[in-house]
């Protein structure tokens, strides 16, 4: 029989606990994975297959909504669930895992690489050693990618010596939510928004991904990243991506994927001054979340006393094409924020003239907002005349909530991902060029940044460095504030 | 004290009875009427003025909210309410008149002709003889303003003669209404709509003022008017020059009915084969409303047995000018149909490609949906993706009720245009000349249908004929059935 085999590297890391098994879990229970399909967790911990399951199991309890998970659905997943004890950079242990892996005749392999980039090079090269690698394989990387454009090169590389592009998905989960796929649809199945989505129609973009959390004791993970590698080079830019790129031939994977490189090759490239024009960071200091207070960033464990690490970024980014020529584009992110908020507010232009006397639109009417979290929700605010007889224009908003519209359950990205990882579906996964042309952008401004100030300080449960609303040109809403 | 008296001929009838008084009383109660205003309704019933009180105060009961009328609201009300018994055809009694008026100096005399419009230019003749009009007179006309383009240039150019232009108030109560005064926010407010609003970004328009009542024993009126001079020549096509003018420079008066006046102008005329092709007569036959059974047109009271009378019209109307060109209007307005609406469906062009694979947008994604009655709201149509992991695209729609979005209690259109009429604001008033425009493309319309087959019957309680259907043309969406 000729199956597919998941192998998990990481898996019994944070990630498989809390997000890829939970959706495999999930995937099985709606009958949507393939046939026979088994999953192996690999790992550094000498655990036996029963020790892996109870904690398995114990994650899918914590994780899950109480009434996705049920002791016949659990039986009938676990019996799919093998454990290999490896050590990445061990070669032996991958003879183990090959043993293991030939117990049936498959398909192709999918390993999912849920470990530090470090480890994808000698984790690739060990597979390819063992004879593990075939055309049919198919290898799944996960962010951050590389640390800037020379490691995230060198990883390009070398995994692409070992596994062909078409093999390789890339995966920023942002891109999986509905609420993201939903922005194909919006801008190109509705004539309306086409015609809309230019320098003419649009004053500019706001991109906000606003968390609540601190770094969660991954402290030393983070002092290395900070805000802008660990979400602007990623999930900001991808949204950034969809949002401005020009409409493609197909949503075929390459159709797609040659727009997004366009995109982040349009990126207006900034100088040192720019950056500190067009750029705030922030760190946070000792505060309060929902009433308690909480520590400040360089009191957090593993962060060394004087980290210059940013947990906030704000930029004024631009793109150098007709589409967009002039329209600013603001992306802002960032940790311990008053709410936790991802959403896309596209701002379009005022009426060149008021008839009514007064100014016709307020900093609050005529713009499109996108929310992806904590809801996922449309709302178009549109000026319209407030009741009584005079003439007074007033924002109002016409409003969708997904959950709603549509009563059936939102898959989570996670899930929605490995399945287009097990169905060959590359269009929603980065690939190389866009990663190498996302970090050409970004090394410059994380350059510049070493020269010029520490991150401004701002107070956990707040609103992020005043600076940062400052960026925001006339007559804009601050985020966060819809 | 100068204080303004408001003359109300036909003060015994329906429309006083039903909209006016109720209005005033509303307007009183909110504290709008001016200072000292004092209200004469005026009819040829022979009254003593407590009999008109009684009349007045039933019918208040009768059409206002319960919650609206009080004993102490209407005798502050009533206080300002008399009577004169007059026969407009009789010279004498406008002596008696011109006595009651002159028991205080008046800031100038508002006469409201609520009467058939055969009887405005003995009226204002009369009027003029009695010495009762001055350079602040206002006098205001109630539709239908005329049969035909003769006999309405025939009131303009006598009423003209006495009154000055900007003495005279066309009532249009439709442009009364909040939601249409809306769509001059709505168009003029948001960058986003302006910019759509051509024949670049909108495929159609479909205006539809549906009505459950017959001629509700006005048939000796409605066998001479039918459903075009009704509804279509007034309201209709005022809405449709809302909907399709030119932004004005202000929303001063004559700055919005200049632009009014170009769309009426630019209607391009229909031959007797244009006619033929692109107009839908119908007329009612028994039927059922509410599951209760009702006659056909021809069985209701004061109809010839041979009537030819339209108790439907459905067109296709194209505005011969640079920013419609090629767009269809399809104005719709019946009797006795299933359902009372009254709504404007603006449907924007489709994307040019799709690049879903399957079609990207169906028939009922992408328009506005702006509607008048019976609920005031706003729908606009998206296509956006269905929760899946297939890219497949369907209609939702994103929602405001208006009720629910202001709290405020919505004017009726006659409290609103009464004020405007105190306060001397002509901007919701039709100019003569808008008139004569109007009858101008009228007529031809109405001549060639005497030529052509008697109205398609249809059943009461339905959706109109089928021919009006056939009109739409392809893709598009029955009005009612949003």
């Amino acid at each position: 029989m000729n199956v597919q085999i998941l192998v998990i590297f990481g898996g019994t890391g944070d990630l498989a606990m809390r997000k890829l098994l939970p959706a495999l879990y999930q995937n099985r229970r709606e009958g949507a994975l393939p046939d026979g399909m088994r999953i192996v967790g690999v790992g550094r911990e000498g655990l036996e297959r029963n020790d892996y399951l109870d904690k398995v199991r114990d994650a899918l309890r914590q994780f899950l909504l109480a009434t996705d998970f049920d002791d016949a659905q659990w039986t009938t997943f676990s019996s799919r669930l093998e454990f290999v004890q490896l050590d990445a950079l061990v070669s032996a242990d991958y003879a183990r895992l090959a043993a293991t892996l030939r117990w049936q005749d498959s398909r192709g392999y999918i390993f999912y690489l849920a470990t530090p980039s470090e480890l994808f090079i000698p984790i690739c090269t060990e597979l390819n050693r063992a004879e593990l690698v075939s055309a049919t394989s198919k290898v799944v990387l996960e962010k951050p990618l590389g640390h800037d454009l020379p490691s995230a090169q060198r990883i390009n590389r070398e995994v692409g010596a070992i596994f062909r592009e078409h093999q390789i998905y890339r995966i920023d989960h942002y891109l999986g939510k509905e609420t993201v796929q939903n922005l194909f649809a919006l801008r190109f199945g509705n004539g309306m928004f086409e015609r809309l989505w230019n320098r003419d129609g649009i004053r500019d973009v706001q991109i906000t991904i606003a968390e609540q959390v601190g770094v969660e004791g991954r402290g030393a993970f983070y002092e290395r990243t900070g805000a802008m590698r660990d979400m602007v080079q990623n999930h900001l830019l991808q949204l950034l991506c969809i949002l401005a790129m020009e409409p493609p031939l197909s949503l075929e994977a390459d159709a797609v994927r040659d727009e997004k490189l366009k995109v982040l090759r349009s990126l207006k490239p900034l100088s040192a001054a720019d950056v500190a024009r067009q750029t705030v960071r922030g760190q946070y200091t000792a505060g309060e979340m929902h009433g308690e207070p909480v520590a400040g960033y360089l009191d957090e464990p593993d962060i060394r006393a004087d980290s210059r690490t940013e947990t906030f970024v704000a930029l004024k980014v631009e793109l150098n094409n007709w589409r967009w020529a002039g329209v600013p584009f603001y992306l802002y992110t960032g940790k311990r924020l008053q709410s936790r908020v991802a959403e896309i507010v596209v701002n379009f232009r005022d009426v060149p003239h008021s008839v009514f006397g007064s100014p016709a639109t307020d900093s609050r009417g005529n713009r499109l907002v996108i929310r992806l979290q904590p809801d996922e929700s449309l709302k178009l605010y549109l000026m319209t005349k407030a009741p009584g007889d005079e003439m007074t224009v007033r924002p109002v908003s016409l409003n969708l909530e997904f959950s709603s519209a549509f009563s059936t359950r939102r898959r989570d990205a996670y899930e929605r991902l490995l399945l287009d990882v097990m169905r060959g579906r590359l269009t929603l996964f980065m690939r190389g060029d866009e990663l190498d042309a996302a970090w050409q952008w970004v090394d410059p401004v994380i350059d510049a940044w070493r020269e010029q100030d520490p991150p401004e300080p701002y107070v956990a449960g707040g609103a992020g460095p005043d600076a940062a609303l400052a960026l925001l040109g006339h007559g804009s809403v601050a985020p966060c504030d819809a």
